[in-house]
């Protein structure tokens, strides 16, 4: 038997309960489970790389038999991939458009690092229209977001957004 | 670490090279991988379960490390998971249209049964159109099929479509 | 104010809890509701129209304020709709194969009578992956359905599909 | 008979015939239709929302037997919806793209607001490929948009994007 | 300048003013247009060969500067095209699903032969919903297909349907 | 026979091997295939006009019968075909994202030009992933993208985004 150690890249910004649930099925895929959290100077960030790391570590919790890291990373993912020894990167899907896009990244990465497998796993339905891009633009115009995100997170969103 | 299991399946009427991508892909998933060739009353195929694993077995060499395994199987998949001892289910996604039938397949099989996980690998872009169905497709019609089938298969679609 | 009257057309071959779902959504829409249960001679269906009628009377509750019938129909969906003083169609969407297939029938719908009005209602997000065929299939391998139809409609799979 | 309100959100930014279609289909579904003007301070619109409401006002007649408003909003959809009583919330469809987004936030209003329904209405199909943001493009570039938007706002088109 | 040599297939059971317009299109770009009339053993038609080919001489006029001619084929498509002397295999799109298949299709045929491109057209948008299968479908029902068909072929599905 | 004239519009920022592989197809269809280079004030581009002219200069050869010639353009594209004397313009399609996008923007082109035809050819799979904006992505995260440009291209935009 040989250990598997599995990447999954995002942005985290916020944690979302969707996050939460592909983590635990990637965590059965491997034996460890490295997140990877993208630190990217081109896009502004709701939270910063501390904090988001900080929501993962309190709210994820590693299932029995696979050690879980979080880790920050710029760069090419492929490379970060290699640097923690992983040659698999988990990517949730939930719907065709997501589809699209994670395909052509997909197949750069895999040119880029042919050793490096991406492995696709099926979100929960009821998360099927869950994203941090959408939950952030619902807790701005003050919409209730818990159920959508642990509760530390929906606390941090409404503390961020509230209005002076 | 866990040993991990995973199957594979599908008619496999005839095996291609599109399958013989996804299978090594899987074998860097799992220490064991079982090929599941459905046996379908319902539906005729043009080689019988023999046949196709015949070719199978002929044609697929296992990757170091990975135990590879041969069954065929009628009734749930998730069932045969079950007996088999995976947790894993493969399966490869070429286009969109692949992809809504393979999820709406996918939500079926979590409900039947929530500790199987199904994971979705993508085949190489020039197996992108690829399915058994036009390969027999073109093969009836006469076409060379070689390159997208294994030798001795493209040898007994012609053999099957030769005109008397 | 005006009376509405919808028609919910399908084959409810059998009747599933996506169904139920959308028939609820779609009495908030109008005063008298009236489910069409199409008899397609040229297709085989695994119960008879007469046996699809009882499942629905048997299952489904109008709410308050809403008129429920069920009829049954053959011939043009459009020309029913006029016979029984229906201007509105209701259909339910899960997936985008779902919805090109939907939308050229309405189009076709449209030009065939432009006074009837196709509106489409999402299911919710744990049907997305019910279908009457779907339902058929795993009942007839012996998966289990409850939870997907009504009880008493996955009692009649079960014996509908019960081996000798 | 209950009376039935609808909101149709939108920019209108500016109004096109896609959207004069989608109202005239929209009025025969409800006894007052609910023009909801989006004011967004996030994107910068070409027109003001005071312009958008006289060109609503200018160019959209409702028709017999329904009572038309509009309204400007900000802030959650749904929130806006229970405000003006309406329990119908009408989007129109166009192409497959639309359909994932709309779906996306069509799921997430409901987990907000669950007694408020989406529905779909299907556009013309000889608006397919209008939509605000092209018509504001071709008219940018000196293209002629009449046909595509109320001779009106073509003209205000013309005057916004005059070359000084 | 190279005279060009275009392939327009299709089973043409019936022709469609879908099929008319993308005709239309196609004589823009090539000097000579063959129309080829699948003929299929495995798949019933509605009109014989013979029919089909008289519809498409009695309502089809080649623009000025395009020859046209109309023949039929089985087998392999790139074979046929290759016999005719043409380069260019010509296909309407309509929709996404389309889409999928026809791109299939046209990999397939451009391994099986390089030097046959596939160029795709778009259908005017209203004809967009317009398929052989759909317009013989509303036939079969009794709806009125005129304006979806020539009228001869609109009065040829009449009799064809007409009920004893 | 007719002298054919196309189009083939793009930011060609910068210049890809799909780009290269559509322009060897298109030039199959056409006697003189005019690259149009965007100028599109509104969005910032990598590389100036001038440096993308010259990389299309450098690496695109016209095959034997096409006369190719490279032009900047801005404002509408239709009237740039018209200008050049073009009743064709060529578009690659590579997914089902694309086509959406790409029908919208022919539908308009259509109705702003009705003689002006949009042709899509497909581009070869192993260039499906491949577009501008990825290639800039992965050269500006220290990729190496030759085999996805001209290597001079590799080289530009290895300068560009050397790190101080």
């Amino acid at each position: 038997m040989r250990e598997r150690t599995a990447v999954y890249p995002g942005s985290f910004d916020p944690l979302t309960n969707g996050h939460l649930d592909i983590i635990g099925r990637a965590s059965g895929l491997c034996d460890r489970l490295v997140l990877a959290v993208l630190v990217n100077e081109e896009k502004k960030a709701l939270f910063s790389v501390e904090e988001r790391i900080a929501m993962i570590r309190e709210n994820v919790r590693a299932p029995q038999g696979t050690a879980l890291e979080v880790r920050q990373f710029s760069g090419l993912l492929v490379e970060f991939a290699e640097k923690v020894g992983a040659r698999i990167i988990v990517r949730g899907l939930r719907a065709v458009s997501d589809f699209e896009y994670e395909f052509q990244m997909a197949l750069m990465n895999r040119r880029l690092s042919p050793q490096v497998e991406t492995v696709f796993l099926m979100a929960k339905e009821e998360y099927s229209y869950v994203s941090s891009r959408l939950v952030k633009e619902v807790a701005r115009l003050g919409g209730d977001v818990r159920g959508l995100t642990p509760d530390s997170v929906a606390q941090a969103l409404r503390e961020r957004f509230r209005r002076p």
